[in-house]
């Protein structure tokens, strides 16, 4: 553990500026306006609501780029710095810090760019959209050409960075850089390669077979989702085509969830996103409308995601307190042995899509994204050649062969919305959860009883304190040292997973 | 009819300064924002959220009134005002004198009194919670005391009023006055009071007697709101405590549903609410984002509202269609007769509660509260006596005795909230449907036939052409003197009554 002042205590230090924290209120109330606008769009707007939305969700957006760049914020920024300085622990100088990086990222993108990016978005969505139903990359790839081009204008509004990709990543994965995580991800590809490869000679356990009555499905994700925390006063659960988790407030979180009836599918989604969720309302309440009081970067976010996810939700002490609660809804779940049922909810198959993937195969789908990424913004790889290189690297890290682009290089959003250095925060993500697991096992012994319990309490009392309610106090790295006592390492999560596979495959 | 252009034609005239369209489209945006967070907190919100939900709201507010009172906008107006000056009709020509007229009183009133307002109404509301659970008028009245002394400083702002009620009034209806809105009300009132009285010496006739199950009225309300023109691509309809209609955009309408297995009474919600829907969804495209794109008034909307409930939806052609295809869903509408039925849904009854209030006696309610709002801005009545004064017009209107203030001045919102001048335009709205009604039978001599059918499409058209599709273009007098003929004119609601309820009542 760190030698640290205790995390989660009010911290001390000089009081913020009341025009500061007006302006910081602001700038919190326009964000959580924007957030509500999105996930009404996601969840309830009628389809002709579409275009209105787009405008009213552009002018707040505006609004708050508008205020985040003002000059007269830069300085009560740069005053807060200065009467913090003696004390870098308190909220004022972690204000300064986080928002006048935020402040400077806003000044520094000229809005003519930005404006240009959203007309370039605006029309490469449909065109992508096309050009997967009819797996044309050809049509698609004039527009990722101009997205990469846009991107790298926006890497050169920051000449100090080593690698133009670093302000890309930056915008996502606050102090990540693109040498710190190519690192990283040629360390977890190469532990994850062999891994796969052993696992895909052995013979594929059995899945589920279903049927899941959706509605049995919805209200089990709900029981499950409370055991972890999530609070009928200030949460909700939603049907949405893509799953998504959004905090309006502190205490007034969204989750939403997808249906299968052929599987439990659904079931980890929600607990993926009331992970998501968690995070969002363990933040310390001194926080709130203060623009530190949400995640701190994808990465973390990812973290708490797919902990819930998979460190616990797949897990055999998860499901030896939940089998025999889900029974009754689910018949088959009366039927099938524990081990079978621990072994059917992790199948590994090396396939062709990244959001279907499962928890050992998905880290390698984004190491094939950010290596063509990297090559993309270093101009070492063009557009058109993208499907060459991505059904290339398929074969090299999954084995698997691609029939065609809609099931290949056209199969993401990400870049038609244009963006870049987004993709490797899926896979930090799914590191710092390994360490934060391990970490948290360290702490609490008795963690595996709590969870064979149903209580999620113990977990959740402890990632609050190490990592939700810090908000975006610490940064990434400082976060990941103080909780775990290390910087990223893909080593517990490769542990994680040859342990966990070597006995489920009998390795 | 009226000899004016063709009304819904598109607006001829003067190019709108592209600053100025860019300046109202912001206004547009940040209104819509404001509903869609007002809507989800009457419906989806969970319970915690609701105090950073008013926060948000107070901010995305503050900064509507910024832009609203910015001088810049003014000069733009003004601008508009001149190049539009040969032609009245003409969008430009509306757009700089109702948005001029809304930046005048946005400039009006210093933000330093609606800051007092704001924080006297936050004190106010939990007071009068209190008050009403408990029916201790004396905890409220200090509480109306003040909110009528921050409304008489409102007035104050505007000396060039004949009357003090006047500029209260005139925010929720453009261009009424005192002087006129004592004339109407006391029209209204010297043809209600006689009729009440003779339908209270008659024969109560039977209501009905429930059950109707929650789901199939939800159902049923459903089909009625398509048949008016509720259309399931731009419109969602959600229950609500309080029922209420918000137009996130023309095409993205929201009502709400309360519902009461005893009766009928959500049908007729859900109709009213319709009512009001389609007037925001029926306004001209060209108006979209311009801050005219939104009903002129309350009173008009209200006359919208109350012409498809009341003038439609309690009439015995419309039961005449709806009875036999709801009756697979409610037995009682199997059983019952249509005669007896249309009785049923149109009882006439005095009663203390005036959201309760049927058709004829909902008038006099509202004259007793316009009385006393102008008594107490007057200062002819102070906050302490109201009671009386109410409990005495309860009797003299009405000829009901009332048991407590919570069922008597105590059982309304409005002046918890400090809203005086709101209470007229709900009997301004049942005149003004009176009058559209006639004017609509007058055009259509088919009408009746299409109701009979089922199909709301020709009034529907007709209200858009008349009504919906001038948005605010048009002051509420001038649109009901073209698509009326007449000014407003309470003998046509009593007509209208007086034969209505003669026949059923056998008066």
């Amino acid at each position: 553990m760190a030698s640290s002042p205790p995390e989660g205590s009010p911290a001390a230090g000089p009081r913020i500026d009341s025009r500061l924290s007006e302006r910081l209120a602001e700038l919190s109330d326009l964000a959580a306006a924007t957030a509500l606008l999105g996930w009404d769009r996601e969840t309830h707007m009628p389809s002709q609501g579409a275009g209105p939305r787009g405008e009213v969700l552009a002018t707040l957006e505006r609004l708050h780029h508008e205020r985040l760049a003002d000059p007269a914020l830069g300085e009560l920024l740069a005053a807060a710095g200065r009467a913090a300085a003696g004390e870098p622990e308190s909220d004022v100088a972690a204000i300064a810090r986080v928002v006048g990086r935020d402040h400077e990222r806003a000044t520094r993108i000229p809005p003519e760019l930005t404006g240009r990016i959203a007309r370039a978005t605006a029309e490469a969505l449909p065109v992508w959209q096309r050009a997967r139903a009819e797996s044309d990359f050809a049509a698609f790839a004039p527009h990722l050409e101009r997205a990469v081009e846009l991107r790298r204008e926006v890497a050169a509004c920051f000449p100090d960075a080593e690698h133009p990709y670093d302000a890309l990543l930056d915008a996502f994965e606050p102090g990540m850089t693109t040498a710190r995580a190519r690192a990283v991800l040629a360390e977890l590809r190469a532990g994850l390669v062999p891994l796969v490869a052993a696992i895909a000679e052995r013979p594929e356990p059995a899945g589920l077979r279903g049927p899941f009555a959706v509605d049995a499905q919805r209200a089990a994700a709900l029981e499950i989702a409370r055991s972890f925390g999530y609070d009928d006063r200030a949460w909700r659960l939603d049907d949405a085509v893509h799953p998504f988790a959004s905090a309006i407030a502190r205490t007034d979180v969204r989750v939403t969830g997808r249906w299968d009836e052929g599987d439990l599918s659904g079931l980890f989604a929600v607990m993926h996103e009331v992970g998501h969720g968690l995070y969002e309302a363990g933040v310390a309440p001194g926080l709130d409308r203060t623009t530190l009081g949400t995640g701190v970067s994808l990465g973390i976010h990812e973290s708490q995601s797919r902990l819930w996810e998979n460190q616990v939700g797949r897990s055999r002490v998860f499901w030896s307190h939940w089998q025999p609660r889900l029974a009754g809804r689910f018949s088959e779940l009366e039927e099938i042995g524990l081990d079978d049922l621990v072994r059917a909810v992790n199948v590994v198959r090396p396939s062709l899509i990244r959001v279907d993937a499962d928890e050992v195969t998905y880290g390698l789908h984004v190491v094939l994204r950010f290596e063509l990424e990297v090559a993309l913004v270093e101009g070492a790889l063009a557009a058109r050649d993208v499907p060459g290189a991505w059904n290339e690297l398929m074969r090299e890290l999954l084995g698997v062969a691609v029939p065609d682009d809609a099931r290949g290089c056209l199969q993401d959003i990400h870049w038609a919305f244009g963006e870049l250095g987004y993709f490797p925060t899926y896979a930090l993500g799914n590191i710092a959860a390994a360490q934060l697991w391990d970490a948290a096992r360290g702490d609490m012994p008795a963690l595996d009883d709590s969870l064979a319990a149903g209580d999620g309490a113990p977990l959740l009392g402890w990632l609050r304190e190490r990592v939700h309610s810090h908000g975006r106090r610490l940064d990434p790295a400082e976060l990941l040292m103080r909780a775990t006592g290390s910087e990223l390492d893909p080593a517990p999560l490769i542990r994680y997973l040859t342990a966990k596979y070597a006995e489920l495959y009998a390795l």
